[in-house]
């Protein structure tokens, strides 16, 4: 396998520096305002000169203006399809396809790895249900771009026909799910777990920076037993490790792949054993491990991208729950609790100065409230297929990798703006940790539970110490009081 | 109110026209490498030399590196700010505001209404939660526009300051929901309303054209008792009727405007009146009613958002139901049921040629799982403010902004390229009609239920007719059953 | 309408008392170990001695084995049922059915909606998905019950038929609709909007209460201006009065029913005006105004329950808001916001004496959170419908019948529970709102924003005051500064 | 393990005897109507006499008035209580709690898990957010009921007092969630695992009765492809041996029990290896595997339990799919597919004689959307905890249980009623097959993609057989279009 890693390792590298490389201003450059004829079956259809994709392509932009240029496919579906394309070619060269046709649609696919040729997939998720027309635009991008590599002219498919040779072995039905697991695997592989692992590092760090503060425990939002911050801050770390091993768990199950069923499942129009050999392309290419799964009948229900964004909507409910927690710890400055000081960042208010706000917990709660979102999108799309077939494929992967760039991007922005620069307002923690009743809690052992519950009543109805109410009830004196209620020995069980 | 309407007209073509100058091309132009300086009460941050915007955007550009360019706060959030800026400003001359300030800001504002802008706004919805941060990037952008309008100097916020004169008497926290309500009354009344009007009209005409023709009804997937194809089709037309109706009844609440509450709702630091003229100015400004609203502490919960996207999950709901049932009475051409043809789009299948497929009920019905899906993030969204502001603000009107449009577009997408086209297959639909079973019910009031049922369980049986089973049990004669079963007295109630 | 209305305040008593009647321990009796037999087109089967139910409830019994007893169809779907078997006697009478049966079937309809045959309807929510078998389950009790009155034999289905009596010019996929919106319009009326009436005066009975009271505002969860406690309840009361709004604007197309539209919407095998007539008949039993639909052939898709949910869903939001904000502002009691007082109803923790925490609010969220999932139900289910029917029935109604129940009883006990107990604690208050730098904000207009945070920021960082921090920055003068900054002048806008 | 696997058996046996045992005629028996007092903190209270609850129960049904009987905390959970309870005390008795006492209440815990106390547990879900009451509820029941065993007087609280003896070392923090997660466990692994793997095996005895049936295959609902019914039926199969991993792969997760954590995840006044050793028993009592949790803090949050749901929801969309393919494939008799016969289960119509319908698949679909509302449900609260509880468990752990109960018995009456009595009605899918215009797709090698289009869209147009359209172009011979075209070279793969 060390091939394999080495082979990712190249494409992570590569993948990171051209999604950081995207900024702002140039998703899309300027598209030329000459044409050229292209065709399928249905007719002739003219095309913007500077773009490689064909008649059917062409067909979908106009018949589907749904949503415009956000509702386009995201990006690692479009890498995936040249993953997919480049691997079914090396697979085709060997089944007998000809060899320079192989190698400028490997060449061609390459630049469709890159990300150099996103805009030239246009098209929005709302189509085809089978994405039918996204797997055309990569068979029609990638047979232009060949032709232009072999010394052919655009749209004349000849050397390189986009059905007959670039979609050569393959489907709609067993490439679009093909690409969409690619797709998510890869984004969870090199995306999200790196970044949930900078979480919970920081986390980690803190939780440790603060084994040493004692403070008041809350349960109901209301004051309870003591713990330490640091133990607090644990609770997030094992949240956070946990999601990660959620994340984990799913890849078995997305990483076969579908490849090699074609339209139903059967396999007709492929060779045996095309179905292992691209899988091992793919795993190859990507530096990630693939493998044609069993029964391709059960692939067009996208249980696995269902289960799949349980993961993800699991990692969102933790991360709403840790960052709630951190920005009312960290609320105030004077009229909140105020146990923690967060990184300011930013003017908080357009109108009252000097206002700093928890804007990272806000933008990470926000993210989950969307991914919760995206989950019954999912889950609506998931149960909806039909026979042979779930014609709710782009909007399936568009909100699983929606919610996986959100939870990637949100963890690491969250990491970086919040949690490192994380302070434990120490005096604070300590003054409310002393005014609390619920340290009556170790008397129970001693003076039984309606008795003490009597002394913090009493304390609570008269505005006095536990201690004051303790003693004033005859329980205990000052001197036993000081000795038994102590903090530090409410922080874990007793020794058996 | 004709002033009003007028208004509305000329904003509306504007805006539409605006909209589909949006090509896929041309989303972003190209930003400037060289750069100024600008400051906020953090310091001071490097801005793009080309760009209006000032350090509090930059800062949250750098801040929020979240989903990338596709989860820009949406165009009409951004229109919308211009809308109230400008009118914030009518106001504010009205109540002191330098009037040469004044006229240069609504200049700016006018600006951003046309949508030219839209590159200067660079900000993601997962950002602070109030949208403060896009607040001031309209009060930079239009502060900055206008300081050139009057020849000053970009940054310097001299003559106009972005707090104190182009955000005068206002907060995020009245702003953002402003503008929230302003840009989704705007969508649902000159992009949604208009769009299911075709719909419903479209669905209307074939209703008509297929009046004459009786076909097998189905319940429970399984022949039932018939009715005409227009008498299905009502249906779908009522379903769309309704969905125009439940649009207009979320129209009162959504046109109520938190402007002139300021921070917490109380109106600190505005005028008395000011929040009415505001309301008055913005929709003169759109042509389109709006108030202010009654209670300003209660809109921090955007309740009215909540319940503006039910009726979106509700057209949702009515046109996957439409959609479903056209795409399966279309099914075949020849193993499914083939009562419907539908237009031929483009090619159905890279792999199986002459393939045509229902891609039009496909995407509509993709958009409705993005729609329930969006349900619940707004629920989740909406449910979680606390205090004196909901912080899920960006996420909840995004969502709402999204499910307007995919429902708009999916909804003239699939009245151009679908409704319009539908052909009623009479051969198919009369054989079908001829052959079922439940043409038995009209003998329940001669027969009675028990006696009916043994015809029609002896016919299913043996393979053979109603006809032959119930003559030959005994309980008509072939000319009674003639005289007694005819699909078209099968239409309507009796005669009283 | 008098008679509507006196009829309608004789069915709200004699349902409350039926409901409140049913204490947890005698939701059933105990079923007889002897048996008779009944017998359907399917053949005979054993039916306990003791209940009214034919063959084809004791057959959904057995084929339906899922969820248990506490699935049953609630309560006030079978009133509904008895509602509709009533009217529709009476119409049937008027076009013919001999008027003994008729009087029978009215008096067993009855018994019906008294609720004393409930026992008698024990089919669970996941059945046939139009209902059938419940709507066959009140034929059957009906047809039994009546023939008793007669004098007659149960099970002989003589003088009084289920199919060609009780079910006269009656179809389930008529019937069961009708039930569903006769029962979510009684329980909206006769049990949410009283619910949330009282509510609603209940804060606003604090708001009054609490309108002299100064406090500290919070947006962000930080320290923002001040407004009234009055005020904030204000905002609470506001959201309530738009939830019985919202409630309230979905009556109308809930008040359509699809009866006389039988299997298909077409009206087959009724008589003309029969649909009209019912829905007199129902308008007159209910006291609550119902129509007959103007398309029956667009009421399978149950989009008005749809909506209507959606309704439920926003006032499930307003209350977690204003159920979180209230256990938020009473948490402590030492070491939380501690600026309201909570009733204590019970004993908090079993281990922690004294401890009283927000359970109402945690009841009431909880309530919440199962509305906001029941909307997801809803929704998919209506979603799904094809052709002439929607086969989710019971699980829809079930969904919105659960919701509004759990709202009605959810608020009317946090009312009773919670609300009226609620007391502000002023002194924390005031602490609170004097120790706070937010007062800052109405310095803007003297000092511009820049200067004010660099005062706000002084004393945040140094701990002291905002009066000693813009002294010492010499803004102001001590008397200057408590000349200005006054929280009673923060309240509301300034004068014009 | 064979002694905790034997105790297992024992212990499933038991449940499942207790659960059918159940009819819906005794859910409850008669309350008596004398009463005694009862005691607690906040005062005295009149219970029911022949109930064993005392008074904080009492008291919560008086003040959570929610929802009614059909909302009490389910069975699983109740008998869950009963295993928790005799598990720490028989470790307590380790720790030095008198043998008497401990000795007793392990004989009444034994009664609670029997089943046989359950209508001693009448509360709600809809109280305190954390459970309280219920664990207070059993703590009295259990209490009550060893005092009896020992003679004492009930309401007494001796010689057996709930908080000191039977809530011995625990906290409703860490009991509930406990509880939560046995309960959990117990379900999955003796109800929903079985139920799935019955639904499994009836599918694939169908594949396999299937193989040899050659079938049209539908993509986009229209002709595709051919495969074999048994192809088809082994993507169901697959889809639910997949659910089974699924849950399995969920149970390692909920294994962790939070019990030792006490109040806040501590373990503040129990003993060092206490939460070992009541994981340990508590394996031994219910045959199957628990460990304590590595970190209490985080169990707080319930993720756990947020993913398992995604694990169920991922069930729900598997079984909506093949329901819904079913009943498809089974629409007719005479108007639809009519590919499947489906088992005649009951009359299908109130109206239309002789109509079968598919219920059994309407249930199934009705379950699913109900558990793909419950995941919203369950997101919701599991996203909303707060510091060191999360006070949405009981409407947690009503959800997760609704969902595992749903799913188990409805897969296991869509085997018993639909799956295993499915016949393939061969006739009808020959013929459907031979009309087929997509056998054309085996040609695209021989005469490549856009011509065998032709051929295609030819004999669609004019309504002949692919054929007679292929011969008449002039593309194949009679001859050799038979000896090409035959529907079993398609079902695979060609040899490489």
């Amino acid at each position: 396998m060390s091939t394999i890693r080495a082979a990712r390792t190249r494409l992570v590298d590569a993948q990171r520096a051209a999604v950081r490389a995207r900024p702002f201003s140039s998703t899309v450059t300027i598209m030329s305002e000459k044409y050229r004829t292209e065709r399928d079956t249905f007719g002739e259809l003219q095309v913007p000169a500077d773009r490689y994709w064909g008649a059917q392509t062409q067909r979908s932009l106009q018949n589907f203006d749904i949503g415009g240029p956000t509702e386009r496919l995201p990006p690692p579906v479009i890498k995936a399809f040249g993953v997919l394309k480049k691997a079914a070619s090396i697979v085709n060269v060997e089944y007998g396809l000809d060899k320079n046709v192989g190698t400028a649609i490997q060449q061609a696919a390459d630049d469709v790895i890159s990300g150099k040729l996103y805009d030239h997939f246009p098209l929005v998720v709302f189509q085809t249900g089978s994405g039918t027309q996204s797997n055309m635009n990569a068979n029609e991008v990638i047979s232009n771009r060949a032709i232009e590599i072999l010394g052919g002219e655009l749209g004349s498919k000849k050397p390189v026909h986009p059905n007959d040779h670039v979609n050569m072995s393959q489907s709609s039905n067993d490439s679009f799910p093909t690409v969409m697991h690619v797709a998510a695997v890869t984004e969870l592989s090199n995306s999200l777990i790196p970044a949930l692992t900078e979480l919970r590092d920081a986390l980690d760090a803190k939780s440790k920076k603060f084994e040493h503060i004692i403070k008041i425990g809350r349960t109901h939002l209301q004051d309870a037993t003591p713990l330490t911050l640091g133990q607090e801050f644990s609770g997030y770390v094992q949240q956070v490790a946990n999601g990660i091993e959620r994340v984990k768990d799913i890849l078995p199950r997305l990483s076969f792949l579908a490849q090699g069923g074609t339209a139903v499942g059967t396999g007709l129009n492929t060779r045996k054993g095309f179905d292992v050999k691209v899988a091992a392309e793919i795993s190859k290419i990507t530096g990630l491990e693939f493998k044609t799964a069993p029964n391709k009948a059960s692939l067009g229900a996208h249980d696995a991208l269902v289960e799949a964004h349980g993961a993800l909507n699991t990692v969102a409910c933790s991360l709403m729950k840790i960052a709630n927690d951190i920005r009312f710890l960290g609320s105030g400055p004077r009229c909140g609790l105020g146990e923690l000081a967060l990184p300011e960042n930013e003017p908080g208010s357009s109108i009252m100065p000097g206002k700093v706000n928890p804007t990272q917990c806000e933008a990470l709660t926000m993210v989950a409230a969307q991914v919760i979102g995206n989950q019954t999108a999912v889950s609506v799309a998931g149960s909806n297929g039909h026979f042979e077939l779930n014609v709710f494929k782009p909007v399936i992967i568009k909100n699983v990798l929606q919610s996986i760039r959100l939870l990637a991007d949100g963890s690491r922005s969250f990491t970086k703006n919040c949690v490192v620069g994380i302070e434990a307002n120490e005096k604070r923690i300590n003054t409310l940790l002393h005014e609390s009743l619920m340290l009556a809690t170790i008397l129970n052992r001693h003076l039984g539970y309606d008795n003490v519950a009597k002394c913090a009543k009493k304390a609570h109805k008269e505005g006095t110490t536990l201690k004051e109410a303790t003693v004033a009830l005859g329980f205990l004196t000052p001197e036993e009081f000081d000795e038994k209620v102590r903090p530090e020995l409410m922080l874990h069980p007793d020794e058996a």
